[in-house]
């Protein structure tokens, strides 16, 4: 594969290092003098402590400290520094909240020694009874599990709304068809491949706090550090090494950190905390919980007119350290999808219950991914009620290219989109007329009484996201505006280092931003530097999840690349002895018009630029450029997924056949990694679609907590894939790219669940909630009721 | 002591670790796998390589590399990248040219292995007859020491001259009186307490090269690598932790660090190699060795007319790697003093020797020191000749301030000064007249022919430098220009972080600089975090020496935190809701004109810059700013000392009784630390006027190789400093500082020789050349020939 010169498909230049081990992760870290800290976790979901004995553990030989609530607030860091308004103890002292919560940290020579002290703290629990359903923890006789905060008497948290109520009604009132159904989005775990952790090195000479920490976003935590915990920012560094996966499970700031640090403060040593895989599974930001009532108003015919949204939304134990301010915003203004409405209104009722905090977690765009869910389940109810093909229903009601930029009925502006050409690329790849005559004739057989075999199933789903936060007027954490910097600087050699705030998990951010710059400059990739996940190194910025990359960080790359650009001119310029004015560009290389042979490149430039050249009064003497880019709006990246399935109605199995996607996320800059994105979201939706589930007991207990229970999709489950592709540029974006991280999460798990209900469809099943299991799929046929057999809270 | 909110005396933010033993030096640092180096070094100073058989040495069990020139040249390295234009052999192939070069280089496991190797690499030499002296070097039948340079058949490298000839040659013809002296400064060292080293670490798999080095530029350093040894310069990071001194001798790239790059690539660990002290003395480079003659031409009243000098400059065996290209620049341009003139001119002319390599080092500000000790030199020896007194001769002749900016006959514009001023505040602060009767009295008696007892002596020395390389028009290094980078954040809670290309060797720049910010944001220095000596954190520049950190990174730091005070006005106007030009500064706050107290401190617009506050159209979300500095002049900053000493004719010994010092460096950021600067270069003058020397024995063996053998004054050879300053800010520099880096270096070994030829006065001693030594005076006394007793080459 040759490497091209700018926009193109190419090697990752990262894969190197990770494709020869060499790699360096968190825990590949190790600093003189190092110790290991573990987190004692609570057996119960909610209990009141009332005792904490910690002597034998301290008389542990290896053990250097035992950190308990009180240690923490003697040097009054007891409370989490979070992204949300709530509060949280990073060791809990009064009551555990749910089953995993923080309760000590021992720090001693070796992980194994850590552990094992762990068994020598003795606590004293009295267990309460757990809520652990969201509708029942608003019972007025529901255990109340935030006693703690400003007194609270109940499991209520907020409830918020967008659209306009009466104008829904309204249509609603009057509409010829309204279809209700209640779906559930249950509870899913992002599980990266490599689980949370943090070495904390605090130097008490200098005061200089350096945490190594595999977080996405690591400008955020330094600030959040320092407004909340009072540690000073300037004295902070966190270094963001390679990640293995984040999924938005390693946005947050967890109390693991919070110990490590204090450990350090305490013990004046590094200490390392890496969380194991149940801990992950158990403990850390969840995703979705989301009970979800939808309601469609449409004509006979099938036009649909308004949509009508209830959630309630379980937080967990806590509001998560994740958490935005202005939330959930993406559900709020994206619960119409892609559709041309009349009028909308939606609903969302926070509760907490005895279970982990949920969070911004796992590829959801600030709740997008349930948004997406919900109403393209909902078109396909609405077409099971109408008898009409699905396909044709959303190419009825799909927004149409002259509509855009569109205002939403909730305020947001769709930037760009030509929804009915994805829909129709989908169906010709998939060759849908042929697929809907397969299934017809199958059914036919099934109907005459054939027996055997499997039911085939056709599902469709059209999402769009709202991804880049943010716009300053969408969007804040904690007051900071969601801009994220960029910092070029071209060596007097001609090449170039990047430095960007945004922070890799694996996506392929050195490669495709370093694409960027050649794109923009004519400088090869490979003489491209792009440096990212250190504070000390890279301009602030909010970070790396709601597939902000390419549409914020992306966007301050193209413009820092544009002004190094103007300033190369300016040298050029005075290289050349012209004014910069007559010169132009072309890949590279500034030339004098009308005469091309008259030019310099980059390269030239660059070192005239250091050197002794004279420069026009006021030109300083280098060629680099900074910018902080906040952008105007958000980007609307969309796409027509159609999945086929094969049911076994005998075992309830779901087997995918096929998977076409066509995702629009814009100008692709390096479309094999797009499509590497687009693969892995993919498996998502599979997974959420037909296996995966974070479940609990009623005393909340975890049921999820090891890859044995918590089930996820591997080749074997997933079909080869087919993949399709517009192009529609954001207009407002500099170089009209989208962001592609989350999409194919976002919009494969209803294309599935619509294939297996189509495939049910025989069976007269309207709606079976996620995950599709084998045992789910059969109790749908049987007419059972339709939830998994297990308590999914 | 307060900590002040800008200018003023504080203790040294990075005092806290060093006084406590946490500095980081680069001896401090062990990478894990990391392996030791050693350097085979030439015991001759003159001989051709027969052979060099490493198979012994490679046998050794903790052995991991051999590396000779042949191995170099396999790797395309065999050529040391260089500032200069000269060629030298990373390892010696051909010939050894003075003793200590290096010839090979061995890889081990640990230091001693290293060590023990060397001793079994056998090679066999032929030794040649070496060159020592300067003036010898010319002569036809000298042999030829670099007869590998384009086939060169002499040691002559070049004759370079600046001033007017013709009319300095008619000034002279006409001259009433005209002295002429001969002058040498000898050879001296640098010295630091930390002696060179390098740690290396290439990693195969991502091509990235780390350079630990206590390097005086680090951006330097991975430029010329880049340039010169063609690695890729995005790749190569330069680290230059804590730098225990630097005067220079850490300003060039020495084989040992190219040995210890090429050790890791050739191994694939890192490599760590530290110069002992004797490595340090014998093979790093020197300073001084110039063979000087000086002309005054004078009317007999003492108004001085023309200077004319001449200069056979001793290189050594090659330039040096720390050579820039427009050499010797400082010289050429300040060699006619303080003194108002009709004409001058001046030649130099330099030669190879079998020596090792000089360079700029040793405060010597491009050569500088070296013109100064001359004038100085040459003022007392005409005061000598008219019989007048050399306070009275001087403050006839020196620059008036209204001169001032005073075009020297060499064509550099001297900034701004009042020397009369500051030659009067020394003579007030001294008590010169009282000395002049005391010593009078003294003479007397000696004269009456009382015996016993020391003879006093009072020396004068004014100086100018020209520091702060430097304009584009002034110099460069490899057609680099000399300008430095500077990067200010203000983080969302209002602390900062400020990034420059300069690189501290224990000057306090942590404090100094952050004292900049301080003054020009109202910022605490300790909300400030000043970061330098990493190449992949800070801007690109060109280093620290020369006395250049101030005068051009200090500037860069004013201007950069005004350009964020600009910022900040236009935050503050959007928080106020007042156009920003309605807005006025005082310190860290910005308010409504006419109503203070409507108004936003830096920590408050700092957050709010980040924030989601609606800034005016094309305004960027942040409070940081960079900027790249080329001054626009050179500054000059100058003094007026004054020595006392008491010489024991009977031995020759000297005593310095007093020691005035007037500095006038422009505005003092840290008046503190620049008295700690004083201090230091006035123990250098005193050293190199009565004790410093690297001899070499006629065959070219050096004989001052350790510190029993190159003496150092320590404070039982100092006396408590008596210091007075004048302020003249650069009318040309933002905060109109000089730099001070220097001075007294540059400023004091004129004092004390005078003061020692002023007390010898009554033997009729005119001049004696450094060091002045005991023996030395005595010989001196007898009327022995005016040189010391070593061959100095």
């Amino acid at each position: 594969m040759e490497t091209p010169m700018g926009y193109g498909s190419m090697r990752r230049k990262e894969d190197a290092r990770f494709i020869r081990g060499r790699g360096t992760y968190v825990d590949d870290v190790t600093l003189p003098g190092m110790l290991y800290g573990a987190v004692l976790r609570s057996p119960f979901a909610h209990a009141r402590i009332v005792s904490i004995d910690t002597k034998a553990a301290e008389a542990h030989p290896k053990v250097r400290a035992v950190i308990t609530g009180a240690i923490l607030d003697g040097l009054k860091l007891a409370w989490m520094p979070t992204l949300s308004y709530d509060t949280q103890a990073v060791l809990a002292t009064d009551k555990v909240r749910f089953q995993g919560q923080e309760v000590a940290f021992v720090v001693a020579e070796d992980r194994y020694a850590a552990r094992d002290a762990l068994e020598l703290i003795d606590v004293e629990y009295e267990p309460l009874p757990a809520v652990v359903d969201a509708r029942r923890a608003l019972d007025p006789d529901a255990p109340v599990i935030r006693d703690d905060k400003d007194g609270k008497t109940d499991n209520h948290i907020f409830d918020w709304s967008s659209g306009d109520k009466d104008a829904t009604d309204r249509v609603f009132s009057e509409a010829e068809v309204v279809v209700t159904q209640d779906v559930l989005y249950p509870r899913v775990h992002p599980a990266p491949l490599e689980t949370c952790g943090a070495i904390a090195d605090f130097d008490k000479v200098t005061g200089k706090l350096t945490i190594w920490c595999n977080t996405q976003a690591p400008h955020a935590h330094r600030t959040v550090y320092a407004m909340v915990a009072g540690l000073p920012e300037h004295k902070i560094r966190i270094i963001s090494p390679d990640i293995g996966g984040g999924f938005g499970n390693k946005v947050g700031i967890y109390p693991g950190y919070v110990c490590a640090v204090v450990g350090s403060i305490v013990t004046g040593r590094p200490v390392k905390w890496m969380e194991d895989r149940s801990e992950n599974l158990m403990s850390t930001s969840f995703a979705r919980d989301y009970h979800m009532r939808g309601e469609i108003a449409a004509t006979r015919d099938g036009k649909i007119r308004a949509v009508r949204v209830s959630v309630i939304a379980d937080h967990g134990a806590f509001n998560g350290t994740a958490q935005p301010t202005k939330f959930p915003a993406g559900f709020f203004h994206v619960f119409t999808g892609s559709y041309d409405l009349e009028a909308a209104h939606c609903a969302v009722t926070g509760v907490y219950t005895n279970k982990a905090p949920g969070g911004v977690a796992y590829a959801c765009s600030f709740r997008v991914t349930e948004a997406a869910y919900l109403i393209e389940r909902m078109v396909d109810v609405l077409a099971y009620e109408l008898g009409t093909d699905p396909a044709a229903l959303r190419m009825r009601n799909l927004l149409r290219p002259e509509q855009f930029p569109y205002p939403s009925p909730t305020g947001w502006e769709y930037d760009s989109g030509d929804y009915p050409r994805a829909l129709a690329l989908a169906m010709d790849i998939a060759g849908y007329d042929d697929l809907r005559a397969e299934q017809a004739a199958q059914r036919e057989r099934w109907a005459a009484g054939e027996v055997g075999g499997t039911l085939m199933g056709v599902g469709i789903s059209f999402f769009t996201e709202a991804v880049g936060a943010g716009p300053r007027k969408h969007m804040d954490i904690l007051g900071l505006g969601m801009a994220d910097g960029a910092e070029l600087r071209v060596h007097p050699t001609g090449k170039a280092v990047l430095r960007i705030s945004v922070q890799s998990q694996g996506q392929g951010h050195e490669t495709t931003y370093a694409q960027i710059v050649a794109e923009e400059l004519g400088i090869s990739p490979d003489d491209i530097e792009v440096v990212h996940g250190d504070t000390d190194q890279t301009p602030f910025g909010l970070g790396t999840y709601g597939s902000r990359s390419t549409p914020v960080s992306g966007a301050a790359t193209a413009v820092v690349a544009r002004k190094v650009r103007e300033r190369a001119r300016i040298v050029a310029g005075a290289m050349l002895e012209v004014s910069p004015e007559d010169l132009e560009w072309e890949k590279g290389r500034w030339f004098v018009r009308g005469d091309p042979d008259q030019g310099r490149t980059i390269t030239e430039i660059a070192l005239a630029a250091h050197s002794s050249l004279e420069l026009p009064e006021g030109v300083e003497g280098h060629l680099d450029a900074t910018t902080v880019y906040n952008p105007p709006n958000l980007t609307f990246p969309f796409g027509a997924y159609i999945c086929v399935v094969d049911v076994d109605p005998g075992t309830g199995r779901v087997k995918v056949r096929r998977f076409v996607a066509v995702d629009d996320c814009g100008v692709r800059i390096n479309p094999m990694i797009v499509e590497g994105q687009v693969h892995g979201g993919l498996a998502d939706g599979i997974g959420m679609a037909l296996m995966e589930l974070i479940a609990f007991d009623p005393d909340g207990n975890c049921l999820g907590a090891s890859f044995m229970d918590y089930l996820l999709p591997t080749s074997m489950e997933c079909p080869s894939w087919e993949l399709g592709a517009t192009v529609t540029p954001s207009p407002h974006h500099p170089i009209g790219a989208k962001g592609v991280g989350e999409s194919a999460t976002v919009g494969s798990p209803a294309a599935v669940v619509n294939a297996v209900l189509d495939a049910l469809k025989p069976f007269g099943v309207r709606h079976a909630d996620m995950p599709l299991t084998p045992a789910a799929v059969w109790r749908a046929i049987q007419g059972a009721p339709l939830r998994t057999d297990l308590a999914i809270g």
